[in-house]
């Protein structure tokens, strides 16, 4: 083996000058403390424990130089007020879905999730080599002073659980719903009462009534929030979220006060909270999704005609929004364009194989 | 804001004490250099390309003090050969796929693709949260002498080129091919005739007639390599490579020797790789694929029949391996059982949502 450790500076030149060596070597890794405050409470252990497996790549790519100390939702700020707490400093760095955000701008959506959107690999490639990073640094996170990070990903999510069978689209007329982002607005084009209610108040708000219907991510999570208890229905694609990712913030006087070598962790932390994540939710979905179904729990899908009606809703709002406000059409353009690429490319080997695969799967799950 | 970022050791104690304190800070960051082999040929700037992003991560991690210097295919040793020059110490670590090495174990094969395999999301769940790299680890690759981590995915493959075209499994026997890994066997049982041929030797061998078709990955690389000039048919799905995940591989005793920080900036330039080199394919396949359009390339799915026959062989191949290597049976039950329960989750929402956005965009592009 050809391996040559050899140590630098130390033996050689640093007792030598001391006065002018030892702050030089000290000051390429400083001693720095972050907060990170999530929108997550500490129970949902993927949402929030990847700013948890962030934070430990981080101290352990440093020698525990640079330490982020992670606050769960409503320690430091509530869970809907990170953005805002990076964007003041009050601390350093937040884990957060940027579509709680689509108040202050609806192009925020698109960092997480739009109703009919990319999936997890095809937002990964836009973010990553579709130039989606780069154009809403530029054109949104910039202007909030924030710098902004992919960590994380749910998947696609379930439909959510109701009370009621929804057969056709005039089912969801009145209906009070708990659904996230960007999406109450397309369902209230369709007549459904959305409402924004963070996590630990949906079952409550379930259980009483004050909503008929709710959805959070996935079976693991949804589990143990126990919407299984209060309703029966669990519906499916939630087509809302195809997939939803989250989002590290950075207040950009901390971020541009970083050693390069700091930057870099945290960049590496975020890239591995985005497959920490997904791979941890599709690994435990399927054991939780069993542990509903024997407990009672009913699987629909929506009816096609239910997403036909979702979907020009959707595509309705879009156009609408777009006329109204430039930077969501300049994003919105760009997302769209890059969809129809993707599709064109999903649609041949990885459609098909994964088609293949379900159809012969189900044909042995029969037979069983 | 509250951050503090002060510095540690080095106006504090370390002049008083130069001698003693010096060598501690500088043995935490010692230089080390590393050569990194890779299986491709520069030319493929994904498959080859992710160990140079590798590589800058880990510099950029440690100030530049760990250095991994990499290698093209056929520098150091053949492509073909990076287990064996990783477990020799020839080299520190390569950049292979694990199946190349499938002739001393079939099993192998699991840590890249097994015909009907996991997709690129399932291999990741079973190598991270589903303990399909601590069985592979502990079962295989420590006998090896080498340490083993994911490094990049290539999505599911395109099935080939062909000059004629496949109707029925018949058309499959005595047909010469290139096919990569433990396929081959699979096809072998149909008749058909594998070939192992590295990259650069695959266009000729297709313009010469030595083989009758060929495959390599997708449209961004099969382009590269020019196989269009030759064979007007490209099939899809390609079924022995649902996924095909890459490997870094690492000589335990270097890794051994490395210090905790620089064990942590490996692993975490290998995750990186992992969200580099699929959301770089799934970003330029789409328009490679158009301009092969373009050029006259004919698509063509692999007839149901024929993927059910070759489904048949995968599995009775399956069955006969595992009753011969018990190290294989093992494994093929563990990775057999983890994708049952991953089909019967991902037929719910991420099936049912690409199929809806699927057609929907299917119809729109009929309509224009």
């Amino acid at each position: 083996m050809k391996r040559r450790n050899f140590i630098k500076g130390a033996g050689l030149g640093l007792a030598a000058s001391t006065t002018l060596a030892a702050p030089a070597i000290a000051q390429s890794m400083p001693e720095v403390r972050w907060r990170l405050t999530s929108s997550f409470p500490k129970s949902l252990d993927t949402l929030f424990g990847a700013s948890e497996v962030m934070a430990k790549r981080v101290a352990a790519l440093t020698d525990n130089k640079f330490q982020i100390r992670v606050f769960a939702a409503g320690e430091i700020v509530p869970g809907l007020q990170v953005l805002d707490a990076c964007q003041a400093g009050t601390v350093e760095c937040g884990h957060t879905a940027s579509y709680y955000y689509f108040g202050k701008d609806p192009t925020f959506a698109f960092m997480t999730a739009v109703p009919f959107g990319l999936n997890t690999r095809q937002i990964n490639a836009w973010l990553y080599h579709g130039g989606g990073q780069e154009l809403l640094q530029k054109d949104l996170y910039d202007e909030f002073g924030v710098q902004h990070f992919g960590a994380g990903n749910t998947g696609a999510q379930m439909g959510g659980w109701f009370r009621k069978e929804i057969k056709t689209p005039e089912d969801l007329n009145g209906l009070k719903m708990r659904i996230g982002g960007f999406a109450g607005n397309v369902m209230s084009r369709l007549g459904l009462v959305p409402q924004q209610i963070a996590a630990g108040d949906i079952y409550p708000a379930l259980e009483k009534g004050t909503v008929d219907a709710a959805e959070w991510v996935g079976p693991y999570d949804d589990e143990k929030l126990g919407f299984h208890k209060v309703a029966k229905f669990y519906y499916y694609p939630g087509w809302w979220e195809g997939s939803a990712m989250l989002s590290a913030l950075v207040n950009k006087k901390a971020w541009d006060a970083l050693p390069p070598q700091y930057q870099s962790a945290f960049e590496a932390a975020c890239l591995e909270g985005q497959t920490w994540m997904i791979s941890k939710y599709d690994a435990v979905n399927s054991a939780a999704l069993k542990r509903l179904l024997a407990g009672g729990t009913q699987l629909r899908a929506f009816p096609r005609e239910v997403l036909q009606a979702c979907h020009k809703a959707a595509m309705d709002l879009y156009a609408d929004t777009a006329s109204r406000n430039p930077r969501f059409k300049k994003v919105l353009d760009h997302y769209m364009a890059f969809q129809a690429e993707q599709l064109s490319w999903f649609r041949l080997s990885e459609y098909t194989f994964d088609n293949f695969m379900l159809a012969t799967s189900s044909g042995a799950r029969r037979r069983t």
